[in-house]
């Protein structure tokens, strides 16, 4: 059959051939054209990712012209600058370099090292916009000066020594963080110095820049701007098929933290995803239900716009994924309502803790969206389900799922009063003594507790995967847990020096 | 090359065309049309999912013309409702309506929600028929009506306080046992009331179920048949090509209790479909070993028809997945031969138990499977794997997974006599003190001794995906668990009241 | 469509008719024939990969033709027994049986079952021999040879039994072994004897293998040959397509103790592949960066003859994996420079032990690679880096990369301490009591240390997998393990029989 299929492939081509010739190519740049000079040579799988992507195979000014359903790009007015070229080397990393940090004269250029969301907005305004109120877009600063959130990933990156007969710890260098937590909450990329380096083209000086690779989604430029937009839409083919797919989410989102693609992939929705998929249609905006795909992706339900066979909208496009999320189920003690700002840093709870809820889990109401505003995001994700499911199973699986946010917060009530119980009999040293809340054994069970195997059981209740939720890492751990610090407890106290046993007698 | 692509698709879909012109349209029923007036706008996935089915372009009456090996239909005499329509909404959703708890008044059709086995039976009499002799058929009761199954789900699934200095349990609400066993297991329906919703077409009534919605393999459906098609033949494609890829598969057998997809997915066979799969036909009925697969899938072993290139029938199609399954590895403490009827609640051992083995592994003779059914089912199995192996290959293969099931019983026996000593010496309460057996730290140590590793193990052995069985669940855990038992119990043994350690000193 | 299409393809298949009629076909030998008149009928799975393969379609003569970029032969000369047929049953089984253990007449042919190495170099010679400079080839050797790691075989594959009070282990059989690590390390075969067995053709005697079946990469062959290369070549389609792909290495590359593919999984290089890598060319020889792939998978880095798309080579094929890897990241207490030879066995530290560092991580630098020869391999292993990446990217990647090997030992090095305490101190029994150094539960903590958690966090950062090496099974675990090897130390001596406790006050 291979000879056949060959013959056509060449009449195709030719055909293909003549047409081309009355038909005007797209234009590179000329600054574009100077880059690929070299770079073609230097870097070809960079560059031939980018020949495949829609910058290079259309304009600005013809992008904005599609039907508005169609439009991949939301400026108002085509900028000057990008009228009559594709979008090339030199049209995203010599943009407003005047802001960058990281700029450098290179062979006579302006040019800067991190491509930004500023950047990207000069064609995309309303999606940087959006994404910029997004939890993701502060990733970082909501990790690294919250005190809390620093000092859990400081237990967990921090370098242990032992001598004599204790263990100390450093808290984590740099390297270590950017290769552990910062490298999906987004790196602080700074200017370190210059560096000189033999190149074809004879020595030249480039900017070292720490912090730098990163992709993170909260990534802070140098620019001053925050989040990478590569981080789903990735480099240099920009592809929105990739970012279409669960796989691009599982980058960050598959480990016991916050398994999404862990349980998608069990899913139902993510069973019909592997087994059909490969037959649906991943670059059609709009993205049509039925027609180009027959089950849900993230994007789907979390970003997409999408209509159906009438092109009648079912969801709007949104980078700002809260848009949709009723509840936040992951990352904290507790699951709670979304907190209103993207900047989770000014939260504190009653106890003065930056914590958007109690120890104890009542939420702290002040700084998170009401039942009203609840409600609407509700409506705006189910109106996808509906798109394939009738109201009684949506709302079947909508019980299913708060009940399980309410039994799993339950179930880390109890660990907690283990723990502060731990606390307060001194068989381990918490908030009243000043020490870490993450760094003793029975305080990392604790921590398991919520963010493993309560964030576990309800992601798999959220997207329906619930074998993820029973053995995978959900309730069986939830009741072994508990049942693993109550022993633990018993140990120490039973062991405690004797002092100490005298001393709580009396109580 | 997309220009020319498109200009040859044109063409070809001119010709489609007028092919089709010129021939007769699948047709849809009345009632089905009346259906799809609504539906088509409110669920469009769901309605483009059908009509890509083979429901949606084959009438029964054409089905059952085919030549034998490749119909997918099983019955004897075409139903007249059926004869001249494709199958469409009000085919399933309207037949036998009489028999559901769950039908309702529609808009004056009588319509019911749930389609079960036995609707499904009017064209797949013999699958149904055979699938209701398989332990997933009973896959609810076997679970739900077993005391100690149901005593292990309610410690899985409990929701745990702390008062004072001591958690107390109380048994999972059903909404959580929904959410967690019983999604694979499948639910009880139950109609609950009705509800009245604004629709397009004004205010409508409909039924509530509880355990709703729910596509688990032993579902006691609102006419009170067993299990759910769907669970593997997805609505509303109904796509073989989905229930022939292991990701179908997937949804319930991934997780560290019963990890069929996770060896299978680094198995060699599952290495090949992996890289290769994307070739393979996946909808040829009879499945063709070498044309159309070059390795098994989950069905290829379990339940597919196979022919080699001459049509000559490798294995026959079954839907009574034991027939070719001579031992049970998991789910049970010890492996055994498989039961021999598919409702396990009459099962009772020496010590009154309702399990297949005793507590030391001796297997409950009477309700299992001899040798002599076990060699046939044995045969059965090896028909498939000989079209590609030597007997010789065959045969190394099968000694090997025959000792590991030996030996991983062994290392079960083990930790049951360390949790007998427990029992015996106080350290944790058992069976003759009326406990639960499976709410103690050292209690889940020893299910997870046999529901994760040791099953992990054997499946590892029997689908040949060792890497699996060594590190990430298996071998290393049965032996570590073991000293960690060890160590438990003589922690509590020595931390025990005064009283007692004096009550044991004359032992 | 598919109408149209079945139309287009049939005029393809007719032209491909008369195309083929006109051309002469690969020509099968003789023997071949013969196997086939049987075996084509009894495993019609294998003989069709085989027809799938290069193997089926081109002669050895034919093969060595092309030019040399192109060739996936490596012999200066055609071997006469192959220069006029494609290379079939025939031409492995039959070649060089004289050398072969495993050899039988079969029929009037002298056969052997095992097709080994040395069989495949008649074609492959450079192949082969590189692969025996690999320290897969050694596998058997390395693991079963050396006390140490033998010792750790043994306690993850050896019988627990439990008898009164204590736990007993007896050493695994040679079965448990096959199924565990020797399913990837190899295994060694010999002829255990013949067995008569009834055949379509009567009875037929078959030499009777222990070892077998069995694809491990360091496989003992009955013609004293090492290796299989069908561990990643899979038998019988010989499909590059499938050694290139990720899925293959995952076999024995995805569990706690080595997670390459659940790594790569994770990683952007592995989002790509997922997303976009249907549409690649896994087959083009040679594998040109940009045109056939744009994102990297495991053979790219480690194996495969890249080149850019002026056929310029960006790195050559080596089978000697090692060439581009200056650091040995796994399998080992502390990650290390590469051993200088593939044949660990006569490696020896200070202590006497067989390993390539000190207890305390220093490295044994006359059994090691050099700085110099590390940085060869470094840059060996960059250049494929630099094919899409800037230096200040591969930099920066670099240091985090070599900083991580840094801050892993220190936490292993840290465990090791603990335990060195714990035998010193008499909790538990090490080296100077001659007991086994992996057998109580905080030596197997100690194990999991440095083979599962800093093993984790050094692929999640050499591949950029970062999400894996934070809570999936790496930073998190290095510090919670430390924390529970004190506590276990801190209970085994207080709880330590008077006499032990009374020796140690005066300390």
């Amino acid at each position: 059959m291979k000879k056949g299929t060959s013959i056509i492939g060449f009449v195709c081509f030719m055909i293909l051939v003549l047409i081309s010739l009355g038909k005007a190519q797209p234009k590179t740049s000329e600054n574009t054209e100077a880059c690929l000079t070299c770079h073609a040579q230097l870097h070809p799988g960079i560059v031939a990712e980018w020949r495949k992507s829609n910058h290079a195979q259309i304009t600005p000014s013809d992008a904005i012209k599609k039907p508005k359903l169609e439009r991949r790009v939301s400026f108002q007015k085509v900028p000057d600058s990008l009228a009559h070229h594709v979008v090339g080397c030199a049209e995203c990393h010599m943009m407003n370099s005047e802001k960058h940090q990281d700029r450098f004269d290179h062979n006579g250029f302006n040019i800067h090292i991190v491509v930004t969301p500023t950047n990207c907005s000069t064609c995309h305004p309303i999606e940087v916009q959006q994404y910029g109120k997004n939890l993701m877009a502060h990733a970082y600063g909501n990790l690294m000066n919250n005190p809390v959130y620093r000092s859990l990933a400081d237990a967990v990156n921090g370098i242990q020594s032992f001598e004599k007969t204790k263990t100390m710890i450093r808290p984590p260098d740099l390297e270590t963080n950017l290769d552990s937590c910062l490298y999906c909450h987004g790196s602080e990329m700074k200017l370190k110095g210059k560096i000189s380096r033999e190149t074809s083209m004879g020595k030249m000086e480039f900017p070292v820049l720490s912090g730098w690779p990163n992709q993170g989604v909260g990534r802070i430029n140098p620019d001053g701007s925050k989040g990478a937009c590569t981080a789903c839409h990735t480099r240099h083919q920009f592809s929105i098929e990739m970012a279409r797919k669960p796989y691009t989410c599982s980058e960050c989102h598959k480990g016991p933290d916050v398994p999404a693609y862990s349980v998608y992939e069990v899913s139902k929705h993510g069973n019909i995803h592997s087994a059909l998929g490969k037959g649906w249609n991943f670059n059609a905006v709009p993205w049509t239900i039925g027609k180009d795909i027959t089950a849900p992706t993230c994007a789907t339900c979390h970003v997409s716009l999408m209509v159906n066979e009438n092109k009648e909208v079912i969801s709007e496009r949104t980078h700002q994924m809260g848009d949709r999320i009723p509840w936040r189920l992951m990352g904290l003690i507790y699951s709670h309502p979304h907190p209103k700002s993207p900047d989770t840093t000014p939260i504190k709870n009653k106890a003065g803790l930056p914590l958007p809820t109690e120890l104890t889990g009542e939420p702290v109401v002040l700084y998170l969206i009401d039942g009203k505003e609840q409600e609407k995001r509700k409506m705006a994700m189910q109106k996808t389900c509906l798109a394939c499911h009738s109201p009684g199973w949506v709302n079947g699986q909508w019980t299913r799922f708060e009940n399980t946010l309410k039994t799993t917060n339950e179930m880390t009530l109890t660990a907690t009063k283990i723990l502060l119980a731990a606390w307060e009999k001194g068989a381990a040293k918490g908030l009243s003594q000043k020490d870490s809340i993450f760094n003793e054994a029975i305080e990392k069970k604790w921590v398991e507790q919520w963010l493993f195997f309560a964030n576990s059981t309800r992601y798999a209740s959220a997207m329906a995967g619930a074998d993820y939720g029973v053995f995978a890492n959900g309730r069986w751990y939830l009741n072994k847990n508990i049942q693993e610090m109550m022993d633990w407890l018993e140990f120490k106290l039973k062991n405690q020096p004797e002092k100490k046993e005298k001393k709580e007698r009396p109580k």
